[in-house]
């Protein structure tokens, strides 16, 4: 019964979810580059908090459900990780767009281009939030060379390419942190555009030499039904199947 | 009937399109590169001017014979950038590369060379342009550093190995889109030259061990027609095919 | 009877051996970032001489157990490096982590996902004892320019992930070891990514197409045995496998 | 008849030029490095000169046994350029690598034992003459900042493994040249480590599921035997494959 609640709980809940994360990061988006101050940045601070009170609500309410649980907390860690640190709250959108129906369900060149556009949309969102937040720590930060938005994207962009120019770096914990997450996410990208390459040209590469492909179980569904025909003929119907009996 | 005058107008403008693509590369390289004045400034202009007239014309063209439908137009935005924006017109050469006929047909080690050919000639046109528009940008931009054409190729081969000395980068907004541009073309021709090893290494690794290779559809086709004649011999023909009765 | 000795000792050793490259690590790098001074110092330096022993007699051991051939000496160079460069002996670790049994006997996703945990923690490993030895080494050279614990480990992460902003680079003889140990890492890391990808994306792209998959070794089987049950009703009963008789 | 000279002619050759090529790399690496002066000086450029001539030569012969044809120069640009520039003569010995019997016959694990080892004998070839070349060119260059032969092999390795920190890096034409190849030298390596995985991974990937793997030809040439065997018995023997008649 609780699994049954959770589940409901996690369908009516899962378009709000979208919604608050997509609200925390455009307020946190415009209290980094537009550094408001007065009302506006009172205004950008009430619409991260609630949010995040909107996250701990969500959190409690999973966690009572599965009878509160210590395995559940040990299982659902990122979940406790989000809450904690509101800097990763805005992936949270990256996870809703994994839970996209079509990525699961689709074969070669559907599965391809899913994959492309899915890997393309993570990439973008992982350098936009990746600039964000170095610009927020690193702007504070004595030695730190990173001031304005525009610097921050491109430097977000030339790690994530593992290029690295060198004319952009950070210099705090946090800064260098998320400097790691987009090196691996670059080491990850480069991944997955050599996969789907790989798998397009292999499929490609045998092209055109239909007698030298692999046969099919097709073709082998139908040689099994001409040797059942052929035994019915000889006055013993086979039962479609092959028997097992010892020979 | 517009579907088939369109047909017939992209059959017709296929070559001086092709001609057009390279006269404005020869012309934009020209004026960025040697710097003409005078009279020779006019000329790479005008020829600039000219070939950019062409292209809006057939933009208009195309747009008209596919009734002038919003549609076309968004499933034509490429076109429109290239119209837009004359440093992308040069990528046409590229687009016309794809349009090669032998790249879509060959199967195999034929097109393993093919993909190989054509991915040299893209990365190559693209150091030459990209180098060509971040030479173009960063000589005027305040606090720019590539200031001749050696340093500007240089730039931008280090940039498509995604190796980044450091020692040239862009600083601009539009040299750091040509560099985000170039990374990306970086990371697919490593994924371009890993994948077709891999298509040759797994081939390869296959070789040499002929029983233990997938049997092939030719092969059961020729146990198929085993079957068929030894159902004929005992008195009633088979067909050629399984016969699909249930059992 | 030396290789059943042999192996006798391997076993008894296994989690001795575990336990002093442990000890050593921890010991190494107590001197190396907290850099202990009197009673400390010598507490660290006596972790180290001890396992160090311990490696030296597991060393003679097994030459002797192997007879004392040159032949053993030079089909075991690692062990002998090992021996003589405390710097490498962490990396037994990793070399323990390989012998783990499931790594070598599971297949598909499994496969997959012991390939991915493995990587992530021999790049963790690796990360930490190269930022380790080039903090050791680096610290004390004329010019060099990696100086606390932090900068090492963030410069180790920006080597192996191919990134070289060159904010930090090693001087040294030694530091550019590690420094082309840890590139050279970063090469595989990233091949392994691939490859794991690759085998995930060749396998989901051809799903959901039964009809056109290779005919199976199971099916292969059945047919065997379909016509294996003619042939007994025919009168002479098969033996369940072709005669190989010339026909 | 010129054809067969020619065969001849490669094979009396082919250890003369691998030592002539050996014997080019020791002088040109002897003048670069200890940078030999008198007597000494004139010994390393006799030698180098020396064996410019033997590729002359051979260039030459080869050229007249084709029966002096353009056609041939055509087909053979790259022995041209070894004969024009001395950098690239010392190449020839990964050319005669590629010529190993082992690497072009063998399947499987073997084959990929030979590809790693291929790939890593090329990767310190490449590093260690890319590194000579530029330490001989940017040492004598006006802004050049790579001085000494360590540091030339350190910055080849950061190129090659396409890391590059910047700490150094070539200024002059022939410098960055001889980086263009390291770095596409880099590119190649990954792939060829990543193809290797691969195919290794992809090979793993399918093990432990017998009934699930494609069958084999092996298989089916057995099952086609029992038809074969199956028809004999019905009193008119097959002929051991199948009949093409037209049903």
């Amino acid at each position: 019964m609780s699994g049954e609640g959770s589940a409901r709980w996690e369908q009516a809940i899962h378009w709000p979810m979208l919604l608050a994360s997509f609200a925390w990061l455009v307020a946190y988006s415009w209290s980094v580059i537009a550094v408001p101050v007065g009302a506006d940045r009172t205004l950008a601070l009430a619409v991260m908090g609630v949010t995040w009170v909107f996250f701990v609500v969500d959190y409690v309410v999973r966690l009572v459900q599965s009878g509160g649980h210590l395995s559940w907390v040990r299982g659902h860690l990122w979940e406790l990780l989000v809450v904690a640190l509101p800097m990763l709250r805005a992936l949270r959108l990256l996870q809703f767009m994994t839970l996209a129906p079509g990525l699961r369900r689709s074969a070669g060149t559907a599965l391809r281009t899913r994959i492309a556009i899915y890997g393309a949309g993570a990439a973008l969102l992982l350098v936009y939030l990746g600039g964000l937040i170095v610009l927020d720590v690193e702007r504070r930060a004595p030695g730190g060379n990173i001031d304005t938005f525009g610097d921050a994207i491109w430097w977000a962009f030339v790690t994530l390419a593992t290029v690295g120019y060198g004319d952009f770096y950070p210099v705090t914990m946090i800064g260098r942190t998320v400097a790691v997450g987009l090196m691996l996410s670059g080491i990850a990208v480069v991944g997955v555009v050599t996969a789907t390459l790989s798998s397009w040209i292999i499929e490609r590469a045998a092209l055109g030499r239909d007698d030298d492909e692999p046969s099919t179980r097709g073709q082998l569904r139908a040689v099994a039904r001409q040797i059942d025909d052929l035994a019915r003929r000889l006055g013993e119907p086979g039962d479609g199947t092959a028997e097992k009996e010892d020979a």
